[in-house]
């Protein structure tokens, strides 16, 4: 991927109003062009709101999809990032599960509780929110946020937590666990592949763990994060630059398949290979954000008795996850590869931007020490 | 019980062996080509087969496809016909549930209980088993037929039973509730729709209604199957032929689509339907034979939370189904329009592949006449 | 909409404040006493309330327990009363999904959405709610009531609805369905046993038939009962009194015993009738409230692969509920055996106490005359 | 438990007929009363049967029952013993999934796969089999045994097997985590109590990990018990020698109690402990034999929305154990203390019904040294 980004000169001081509050924050400008730039910090429009003075925040690569322009819902001003942990700074007559000061965990997904959708734990589709953060209002890469329906999109912190780790609660790791695990039923003494050993796939990795399947097969292009799966868990690697992955999971499982495929990825190409591979009776769980249709083989899948799932992320397993975290279970923090002053979020996005290059799988940005 | 029956008078042309029993049957004689002919009368060549009288058969749509030559798997010589009641007239050593004798009816999938696919349920995948009769074995369309694995494909008829209406246990009913209505996991209070009003299509509709969903549409292009499926319970019809099926669905629902789709075809255009009407958190059950890849939209499908699935009947579920039928809350006789003697079967087919024009939902065929 | 509402023009006694407004309702005076009386009107008292104007109500078989003293939480002078329809007079500023003017269904169950158990769906027992009207917090037998948490605890009230037939949606039918229905898992063809053919019996045998069970035996002392029984669906009638319930269900059942049994009385006698007569893999769903502990047979049901299940209702299906009934598929006015003026409450409650010589099930209140 | 078993002389030599086969077996002779004695060596008796040459057995804690004289369905004169690993000498007609020269795992459940239970999976219940060895029939603590039904009793041996190992997956293993973890519906993050740290409370605790719960108590009277689960992965130990251990666990969980209680003894005393630990929501899953009727407290439990199960194990998820045993994520081979020659087997009972005083889990019996 290159992103020839032009950035912004980080001053634009003139245009805020006397008197009111600024911060810093991390500005889209429109396709290619982002800034870390003064912006006026946030305040409480309606009762269930909180805001927030965020202590540590991360880069998703949907932030980085947003950059090149291919979410038109995103628009130039917006500050991006949907991830981050903080401390609530102000609250909403309307919020009562939390208090200025607590220590707080940040959804990706904002949920309103009282909608349909709601009410079925289908946070995404919330009627008044879902994936809203960072995306059609300001986002968590800045100084200060603010959260509409607090109660619902924010989880407390544990005394005991350690905020690097605990980032990966706000998206990746629900990711991973509700699209590709939950939805992919693993089960002990299960097969399970998965292709794409990004963060997003590593994930998945950890979380299928929960409930252990007896194999997992990792695909890949990369044989270094193929590597890095292998540490993570992973019990056989697959490259998949011969065109061929398909071919070597049927063989590895003598012409079964897997019970389970994750298409961690995105694109046909990842599908296909999951399409290929699973067992009679198995799932397809897609975790990707696809930006094209994909060939489904109903003329060879009509009678295997498989299912396939899409899912955009819920977060309603936070409060799950946030126990197995704390049991010691799960070590989020094994996603981390790099770090940064918030203030050095420039130079955050450019490492990020060139993963494979710098061997990077999550690049964490703490705010700490400005306060 | 005492079978004397009758020596076939019909034809013993000589090109069977001297002392060997024949019987009548409806053969295959590859693409276009059928006779009622006949055939050595079956007899045990496994410790689990059964020996079976045929009394009534029908015809499904899968005949007619292997007769336009679309199923490799059936070559020429075979006896079709997957569906069937009938009288046993000799078992196998190892078969213990059945007894000569007995009234029965056979499942349309031949399951062995003893792999690993029939442990889970999974008879359609059976590794000994599976979809076989008429198809690599022979088949139902005649006077008797041997059922290979008897005591986990065959179910026994109750004593007040119709055949006519017990007959569409063999295959259409289990289809209809398996792989459209338990897949596409129907509750009280959904809307279901269901594209294709052919006879697997009423099966769901019938089968649908145990769970009490608060609307059905029906969608098919032709006006005389919707306003047989307006008689079965649809509550809200269809017609498909101006191309905006889904478009009237999703107005019928105001937008929100519907909770359950389910493809009762097999054409890439029915999918295509079914893609473009599923709620956020719906389920596509996809029941049709299809012959050709279709296009799956997962540009627009990734973030809704839906499940496809796909399944070849398992037949796993005929006891329950028996149990509904003979409670009164299924009246399975409804599909059947047209009756024949199976002597005179080559008609039925005649009338059976112009469903359309004669009105024919499902054919039933009797050897009761001549005993 | 604008409500010019009529000044009660009953009895302003003297013993509110000056300028006060009041209003009339059924007050609890401790064992044995209640009174329709004077009390000043609700008001909002936080961001999450709504006031409602009570336009029908009903009597629980919980009320004539709390005048028997039998539930200390309720303490003298606590307007009872749980169920109601009625219309939206204020909103505090924290309620978002209902307006003045509206007309709603009030949820016997008050639901924060916040908490764990409600981010569970599990509503009954809700940290700043559960069961709170007509117990810890002034009910709905009144002409107003306040409605904590409003946008948890109430449903928008159908256009085309019947209020009568609506009310038993407060608390009887999600009582039946979630109690009785959904934890017995009733599937289609079942055999279930329902316990106790009152109103709370009844409900669950009007839900239980969403599931097509093959047959529901319907279990009573009292002949008059169990003729009701019959006409919402029963299909057989055992008469309990000869203290051999469970031997004619066995009999009924050939030696298999129910795969549901359901009970919806609250003693002793009846849970062991539900233990004696259930199947091995069945399950036993207990819907009665207990007063006493009851025997367990673990030394016969070890082995039975048996569940057992308590609850409390959680009005969580009320959705789900109503699309039944708007469907037409489930007819709840069928409990309404009497109705009242609410100003006449308090010979209801002479009727309701009396139900078997009255052949009362559901008596109905209504304010609409006054108005 | 005190046995003051009387030991019968090993002869009965003649009481053989003249050339039948001959083989040591270990034999109930009323309450009391075991001898390691002649007995004919098993043959084929019906198509479905295989004859086993036991290589591996072990004492499971009913048969220190059934010398208690406890089960009426054992009669003197029959040979103990449900667990075993072995190799096929022999197999009937109709046995079709295993050879002569196999070696298998043997299930303590037969199934015929046949009957309405087994296709449920419900192979307790079997109408032809169920837990007969060793009880109705001889069972595996000998040198050869009957195995009726043998497709659906045996399983495979793995090439790469640890005979010690793999003999838990006769009873114990499955028993654990069928009734326990499978019941107790054990998830990622929940709390799980298990009261009983005898052999079926480790295989219990052994299994419940497979589903990474946050927290497993054990509770237990012996300490050295205890100390045993904590090597097993328990996280935390409550000696309820003091009669408060359910206080203890309310405490520790802060009031909320655990999400899943399994008893693992069969006393009345034990499952007073589940109930009064048990949250909100939560199960009870019962493993433990019991004898004696128990109290339930449906007056506290009644509107607590709990469930409670009982099951005899079905060894539906032997398959499933072999995977999680073969991928390594399982070690079965912990639970063995103590190793004997078949022949010493009047020995390896009296160490393991002092398996306190001996700090005995699991005993196993080799016939491997004679052949």
């Amino acid at each position: 991927m290159t992103t020839a980004e032009l950035e912004l000169a980080t001053s634009n001081t003139g245009t805020l109003e006397t008197g009111a509050a600024t911060m810093k924050a991390l500005v889209y400008h429109g396709p290619g062009k982002r800034a870390w730039e003064n912006k006026p910090r946030p305040t409480i429009q309606d009762p269930g709101d909180a805001i927030v003075r965020i202590t540590t925040s991360t880069i998703c690569g949907t932030d980085l999809h947003i950059l090149k322009g291919d979410l038109p819902s995103v628009t130039e001003g917006r500050i991006l990032g949907h991830e981050g942990i903080g401390v609530i700074e102000e609250v909403g007559a309307g919020v009562s599960e939390f208090h200025v000061g607590d220590r707080v965990i940040l959804s990706c997904i904002t949920a309103c509780l009282k909608c349909d959708f709601c009410k079925r734990s289908m946070y995404s589709h919330c009627r008044h929110g879902g994936w809203i953060l960072g995306n059609t209002i300001d986002g968590t890469q800045a100084e200060y946020v603010r959260i509409p329906h607090a109660d619902g999109s924010l989880y407390t912190f544990p005394a005991d937590g350690d905020e690097e780790a605990m980032v990966m609660l706000s998206d990746i790791l629900p990711t991973g666990f509700e699209c590709g695990v939950l939805n992919g039923q693993v089960k002990p003494g299960d097969t399970v592949a998965i292709v794409g050993a990004g963060p997003v796939g590593l994930a998945v990795l950890l979380t299928a763990q929960f409930y252990s399947p007896a194999a997992i097969f990792m695909v890949d292009l990369d044989d270094k994060r193929l590597a890095v799966a292998k540490q993570f868990g992973a019990n056989t690697l697959v490259n998949s630059a011969d065109g061929n992955a398909a071919r070597h999971v049927m063989e590895l499982t003598k012409g079964a398949g897997v019970d389970v495929a994750i298409e961690a990825v995105g694109i046909p190409a990842t599908f296909e290979i999951c399409q290929a591979m699973v067992a009679a009776g198995g799932r397809i769980a897609n975790v990707g954000v696809h930006g094209k249709s994909v060939e489904l083989h109903l003329e060879k899948l009509w009678d295997r008795n498989i299912s396939i799932t899409t899912r955009l992320v819920d977060t309603a397993t936070t409060s799950m996850l946030l126990k197995v975290v704390r049991s010691g279970k799960l070590q989020p923090g094994k996603l981390v590869t790099h770090r940064f002053a918030m203030n050095d979020i420039m130079r955050a996005y450019d490492t990020f931007a060139n993963a494979a290059k710098e061997s990077a799988l999550k690049v964490v940005l703490t705010n700490g020490a400005s306060h």
